[in-house]
């Protein structure tokens, strides 16, 4: 028996049909008014996949967040299948919206052939809309007709609601000698006609994972990932990330393993999220928010979120004004310990605030540094030494057209 | 000795030097770019008063505030003065700020003819540059000369900066059979020339006021009135309100008339706040956000100010679009009590959401009602009794190109 050998996560082209045994599908069922526009996506293992899942921490949960949690709970993290339609949440719905989300997992087990409790669910959309299931049901028997290895990206396009652009991701990495991949898509955050829910992600990957690891990793990079991006600070009624593990491969994860598998969902993942800040609504910089300094990783967390979510430093960056006394501000008021006479404030390379006084200096190379596309930012508390990085884009005058668009 | 007689609170014209004993100035030091722009206020009681303040929470305190801090608690709170400068917030200016900070308090001091520790200084403008001493220096005579008791609203135009128009506001009430008078003025939340420190205000009152009753009753009013308002959720490093109590009427409040002088100094606090958040930045509309049924004051609160502060909820009322779907996605974020199936929300007095289901045919009725200026919406978390109202604005594209312009 060879020692375990661990390889260098590699970025592949792909996305959810990518991984082996698994097939993906994107079609038209008419839910968005817009003629044509892809709005079922169907995700399918051809052998009973380990699954686990994040959902939304807002207390106003949509139906089909209800329905896979009790899914997923029922089945001991056992799925076959994820359908996912855009174009309407299904959220605030009552009862009706509950039997309706129970509906799509029933006909697609049943497409599918297997338990209703190996099928999850997940909506994307409007809220407090009912779902239009006449075409929801003529859809799904098309969306398992088009089922292919090839079709990842058209399920990519088919949970888009406001996205810009589609989000897929791949990794491979190999495990004792063999490969892994890991695919993933995601939806963007955001409001389309107003009233959206935004995040959805979906990962899938060939390896064998058993549902404690599984269930760790996820919760992981999750946190380093979809849980550290912003873009309005607004969270969702039907948030989720889902990851079937389907172990086609051939390969298990186990304990000497997890970190190669780890590295690659990370960079699977953290694609996916960046993909999700770069598409924010009316968003044109990718801003990399870095808080160091801090006397625990929670408030370093803290004090980056704040920075991210302030509208200030969000307006400030979109005009290209390096105002660190913006960013000063913020972390005075973030509720997390903080000097102001050892802070440090950085853009980019370039320090403008340092030992209680302004550089200011060197605003002007920091205002050319922050023509880029890809903008850091890096706030040092000067109270301890643990750090986070979240990232989050700029706030323009297009988001508020976005958002303010009347819905009735 | 007849019974203590309360009377109804009577708004009135005026500010600051309405009530007796009070003069004001506001002048043209030279320290704002524009050739002529009042920036440099005086505030002089005729005999030392009692006075109070709260300032801001930021970590990141600006020198006045420190030096504000220090005087009152050397003076116990005695004050004959406050001297305000525009223009220039002497935040983030280490020791070299303190040292500017306190020469104008000294310098006032001398004029006035009282110790140090009797002049509080406040100052607002960009972060991070140095006050021209020279132009202060120059001005503060100037502005000793030009005290009067008519000159109110030239000292409440002095303290401007982004502010569209000056906020002032008076009341009188009667009290055991004699008047007495508050005044107020106070300037925005906001960022003018980017940079800038948001919310200063300061209240006089010609009623004599024990200074334990004098406290009480402003942390009690600013927390109904100016810590229940926002415009972006973010907090300067220069906000502070000071109340100055001089007993010219000869009216002194105790304990029975205590709650008279409190509805007065609502009545003038609440004018001031209010007209700060018709005056944020970009903001065309004034939004009443009330929280019911929560589990306590506190969740009620914080449900409020995260209904508030949403960009998405911002966006909407901005456009017109009775997005009930937002709010209730953000009473379930919030981190209070919430419960989907009891909740309630209304846009005005028109019901959109109850029962866990919509009512959008009132959609119409409700995008009518949102045409309107002045709006009220309320949502009740469906788990208490509890209720708190804070007030905002909506977020318009000019929100943005005033934050996003170019500070180098």
């Amino acid at each position: 028996m060879s020692a375990p050998t661990v390889q260098t996560v590699e970025t592949i082209s792909g996305g959810v049909a990518t991984p082996k045994g698994f097939r993906a599908a994107g079609i038209s069922a008419g839910i968005k008014a817009r003629a044509g526009a892809l709005d079922l996506a169907l995700l399918v293992s051809d052998q009973p996949a380990t699954a686990a899942a994040v959902f939304t921490t807002n207390l106003a949960q949509a139906a089909p967040v209800t329905v896979s949690r009790e899914h997923l709970a029922r089945s001991g993290g056992v799925t076959r299948a994820v359908v996912i339609n855009s174009g309407c949440a299904n959220a605030c719905t009552g009862e009706a919206g509950l039997r309706d989300a129970k509906t799509m997992t029933t006909e697609t087990a049943q497409l599918v052939g297997c338990p209703v409790e190996h099928v999850l669910v997940a909506s994307t959309g409007v809220i407090g809309v009912a779902l239009p299931m006449d075409k929801i049901q003529k859809g799904l028997p098309a969306a398992f007709q088009a089922l292919g290895t090839n079709r990842g990206s058209l399920a990519a396009q088919a949970i888009m609601t406001t996205d810009p652009f589609p989000k897929e991701a791949a990794a491979r990495v190999g495990i004792n000698g063999r490969d892994i991949s890991i695919g993933g898509m995601a939806k963007g955050a955001g409001m389309i006609e107003p009233m959206m829910a935004t995040m959805l992600g979906f990962v899938t990957t060939d390896a064998g994972v058993p549902r404690p690891l599984l269930e760790r990793a996820l919760r992981e990079v999750v946190n380093e990932t979809f849980n550290a991006i912003t873009v309005d600070g607004d969270s969702s009624t039907n948030d989720c990330v889902m990851i079937l593990a389907n172990g086609a491969s051939g390969v298990t994860v186990d304990d000497s393993s997890y970190d190669a598998f780890v590295d690659a969902l990370r960079a699977v993942c953290l694609r996916l999220a960046l993909g999700i800040v770069r598409g924010g609504e009316g968003a044109t910089k990718l801003v990399t928010v870095n808080v160091s300094g801090a006397t625990s990783p929670a408030e370093a967390r803290k004090a980056a979120k704040a920075i991210a979510n302030s509208l200030l430093v969000k307006t400030a960056i979109h005009g290209g004004d390096p105002n660190w006394g913006r960013l000063i501000a913020v972390a005075g008021r973030a509720g997390v310990g903080f000097d102001l006479n050892r802070a440090q404030v950085m853009i980019g390379p370039i320090v403008l605030f340092k030992d209680g006084r302004p550089y200011d200096e060197a605003a002007p190379e920091a205002a050319s540094y922050l023509k880029n596309t890809d903008i850091a930012i890096t706030v040092d508390l000067g109270v301890g030494t643990a750090s986070s990085t979240v990232w989050t884009c700029d706030l323009s005058a297009e988001y508020v057209r976005i958002n303010a668009e009347y819905r009735t």
